[in-house]
């Protein structure tokens, strides 16, 4: 089994290189203090705990999983002191508020950072991830007295953060949840009603677990306008701001599941724990959004994290595994057989990995510097081009991302033969581990509904113009030294059928209700393919100047040219596909299926 | 989670509608007497104890496993006892030879109960099916001894098969194999090696195992000419052709797997056991090549069988489960919600599922017809055209159903959003089974490399025409009730690229010799999307005169259509990818990796 190795050349590469982000933080108040050397000092740090401190638990967390005692919750084996290490680097308020503690690093550093620490251990890193996700909510919601009691501790990793959405009888639509919020008349809530899928929601790695709970107040009108969000804490604070009394909310049980074994996925149970309100009454929802497009993000680099991982294993394999002979002859006649490079089909396996998760890599970074914008800057039409951006590529970073994780941890078993079965190879967890991220956080569907839907057809088409004038200002401005029939026309063409696409489905959809939804995945898929083209456009020319290696620069390439010729093809195919329409889909009656 | 139901009506429909067994059995020697009634029995009694027998070990095998303890195997609670029952029922010999106590039922019936057989339990499955594998073999090749001593308790299963191809280092390269048949003078051979993978090479159910295993001679020339062919008992029989001495053979170890976790996957040490030898010597390879065809349609068979049942868990929760409202007005307003079905992109997931699962149960019965012919026709050039067919054909229906397997469990598990995940609804199981059946048998990669080598570019494209008079012959004789833009121009223009496809990869394969390698996987994709048009084509114009229901009609004419309109265009990409040539797969350098 190959050892996790944080791909630090390919992400200085990227940040440097490509986003140039020396000078793009220098133009932010707030980040200009940022510089290369500081990022690269904190990547170093942060590679250095994932490779050896994270990556050594993945395997054995999946093996042993968490373990659900009478309500108690115990991680496995070196992940409480692994969650010591964690925080003591300081690695949750990395890109916390500096007011509580935080360091305040830009999202295009923290990105990468994250990276790591998913692709290394993806079942522990949902822990500072929803702890990160809580501190945003937070930070932008929260009434300060929540905020001076709770946040520090929280950027800190003393108390650790949890999200609680899902009930047993509803997820995506959070309009029927059915937990309540009683007024305790002293400014606090009492919540009662059962929470499912909660990750992390109950563990014995840190003192306290503040969880962020959706909810109904007595009055609430019905649906999605009516929802709550409260900060209900496992232990109340004492006078002191110290770990108290024990709020009544229990873990009921933790989920056996497909993947990320090592996390306890919790049934929680409130009954009448004591919360506060985060943000107005009924404007629950608009304050999980806040967190969302982080969130979102997030997972997609958790999937991407993880396929890197893959990637990185079934290379190593590849190289080690001979068998068979070069279809040009035989390239080590010395031994018994070739390594698997030779086989252009094995190839053909690692190159599409290979291509899907560099272009990923930089396009998580690209959506990241949109939000990194959206925070820091201070020109008002800036800032709001970006939230426009960020909103528009959201669904994408983590629905397409995702989808492309799966597709290579799959292909990166497929390169270990039968051992890619066996669980002693780990590749096989990958894929187990991967196929969550497609599922939580809004499964990719919802994610595709909302690229189609919120963003497009309610948007008319107008935010795609902004992505559309993005690449348009690349190829004027940097694109003069690429390829023309290799790389150039390729990228042209997708993003010309990306825009008829975008025509075609707000034309369907002026008089065909279902047109969105029956487009909608094959739409967020096609668009995820002229993003990565656009990305790996931006790498082919950030390479002449770059300072790497000789057969950096020749492997960058290559995958490159691999990404125009086999993979943005599937274009072609979905944009058939979304011109045919909503009718095959919807012509059936239920008892027809 | 979901019962398991055997899809009876659509089997029936399959074989009587599409494919018109009862004539097509008369026409041929040796089953000329099987009619539909006697078939429809044997289905019926198939899916009684599939259903009642089988599906419910299902779960249970995948938590409990198979147990090793010094060398003995036992399998998980209940396996044992459905093994007698499957036996009892002389399930085992359904398709074996009548000499022997074999049923000598036609393939094309043998195939339905597969698919139900794996469908509701795999694990299971797979015993019958390596036993199956083990006397097709044995048939074909063993002395009359051995088959006289073997072949009739293998058919009753009272002795079950194992096959032993894998070693350490080694599997697709089975030339590199190194297990030693040393002659002991007396016709027999003592074998010494070590072998792995061997699926249910161990195990409580039957009293004794018969292992067929590859090995060298001392005086076998290199590589894959010096590869022998051994039936070696894990009980040799006594004089009354009983269980006798224990012969120096055991079980190692069983591997810990993503999935088929309720079948064992044993390492197998032979210590000079007693072994014969089936067929020529250093003829090894030829002889396992007699039952691949079966074996490896029934790998087919297995991955949508599975898939089936993905389907089923799917299409039950969609209906039940409520959440969100459909996009032209509230479905059932008198609920707090409408169900699944009434989302656009769960129908697109849905239709997908039953596109390819239906699409695929019409292939294996396809491909099943031409091995009958192959086997049972009397006329010469008749047996050779069907064989020629059946070379072209078995790569796709191993790989293409397996590859639409695991599209469609994945599909499945998504209709579920989180439950999908979890493993008490059963979908993420389907998935992690699937998956081995896109690797054991030869993996994927391997079936694409003989489609286009060996079936292909070394057959000039000939094979391939044969399959174009097939279908051409369809056109010209039941097309006529077919409509002409959405069914027969997309056929039509399919199958023309995928002539077309094939002529690039000859021409590039002229002085190329890795076009076909970095074409491989994506011309058999091709293939089997062509093949799957075919198959709905010839769906569809088996409807107008079917005694099937109104609802079940009208649910295939639009799944029919599903697919030409959105699951068939993929077809333009692939020919696209081949076009592009293997410059971009082998550009890289090993160390640019």
């Amino acid at each position: 089994m190959a050892e996790y190795k944080a791909p630090l050349d390919d992400i200085r590469f990227v940040l440097n290189n490509v986003f140039n982000v020396g000078q793009f933080w220098q133009s932010l108040a707030g980040i200009e203090e940022v510089d290369t050397d500081t990022a690269d000092a904190i990547l170093e740090e942060a590679a250095k705990i994932c490779e050896q401190v994270l990556a050594p638990l993945n395997r054995e967390g999946d093996e042993e999983g968490s373990h659900w005692n009478d309500g108690v919750v115990t991680a496995p084996k070196g992940f409480k002191e692994a969650y010591q290490t964690y925080c003591e680097g300081g690695w949750g308020g990395l890109g916390g508020n500096p007011e509580y503690g935080g360091m305040g690093m830009p999202k295009t550093l923290v990105s990468a950072v994250e990276e790591m620490v998913q692709g290394s251990c993806i079942s522990f890193g949902l822990a500072p991830m929803l702890t990160a996700g809580a501190c945003l909510a937070m930070n932008a919601h929260a009434a300060d007295e929540l905020k001076d009691a709770y946040l520090e501790k929280m950027y800190s990793g003393q108390w650790a953060g949890a999200m609680d959405l899902t009930e047993p009888h509803c997820g995506t639509d959070l309009g029927l949840i059915r937990t309540k919020a009683t007024p305790n008349g002293d400014g606090s809530y009492a919540l009662t009603g059962t929470k499912i899928f909660i990750t992390w929601g109950e563990h014995d790695m840190a003192e306290n677990i503040i969880h962020f709970v959706l909810a109904k107040l007595p009055d609430a009108p019905p649906g999605s306008k009516g929802i709550s969000l409260f900060l209900v804490p496992k232990f109340l604070p004492d006078a002191e701001g110290n770990v108290g009394d024990r709020n009544p909310m229990s873990c009921g049980s933790i989920e056996k599941k497909m993947g990320i074994k090592a996390s306890a996925t919790c049934v929680m149970n409130f009954d009448g724990a004591k919360g506060w309100l985060v943000g107005e009454a009924n404007k629950g929802l608009a304050c999980m959004f806040t967190m969302m497009n982080y969130e979102r993000l997030a997972v997609g680099i958790q999937g991407m994290g993880v396929a890197e991982n893959a990637y990185q294993g079934a290379l190593a394999y590849a190289k080690e595994r001979i068998q068979g002979r070069s279809p040009t002859g035989a390239k080590t006649p010395e031994k018994e057989a070739d390594n698997l490079l030779v086989h252009p089909d094995v190839r053909r396996m690692l190159l599409t990995m290979k291509a899907l998760n560099e272009g990923g890599r930089a396009f998580y970074t690209y959506v990241a510097s949109w939000l990194d914008i959206a925070k820091f800057s201070d020109v008002e039409k800036e800032k709001a081009h970006a939230e426009n951006m960020v909103a528009l590529l959201t669904p994408i970073s983590k629905a397409f991302l995702t989808d492309a994780a799966l597709q290579t941890a799959v292909l990166g078993q497929q390169v270990l033969g039968g051992h890619g079965f066996i669980r002693e190879w780990g590749q096989e967890q990958h894929v187990r581990d991967i196929r969550i991220t497609q599922i939580y956080e809004g499964t990719n569907g919802v994610q595709a509904m909302d690229l189609i839907g919120r963003k497009t057809v309610m948007a008319k088409g107008e935010l795609l113009k902004l992505f559309v004038d993005d690449v348009d200002a690349f190829l004027s401005e940097k694109a003069s030294g690429l390829n023309s029939e290799l790389v150039l026309t390729p990228l042209k063409t997708a993003l010309a059928d990306l825009q008829e696409s975008t025509d075609v489905v707000l034309q369907q959809s002026a008089d065909d209700a279902c047109a969105p939804g029956a487009a909608a995945v094959d739409y967020l898929d096609m668009f995820g393919y002229v993003a990565y083209a656009y990305m790996w456009a931006k790498i082919l020319s950030a390479l002449p100047d770059a300072e790497v290696s000789d057969s950096f620069k020749a492997g960058k390439e290559a995958t490159g040219l691999f990404f125009f010729a086999k993979l943005l093809p599937q274009v072609k195919v979905l944009k058939a596909r979304i011109a045919a329409g909503s009718a095959t889909v919807m012509a059936m009656t239920e008892d027809q299926f």
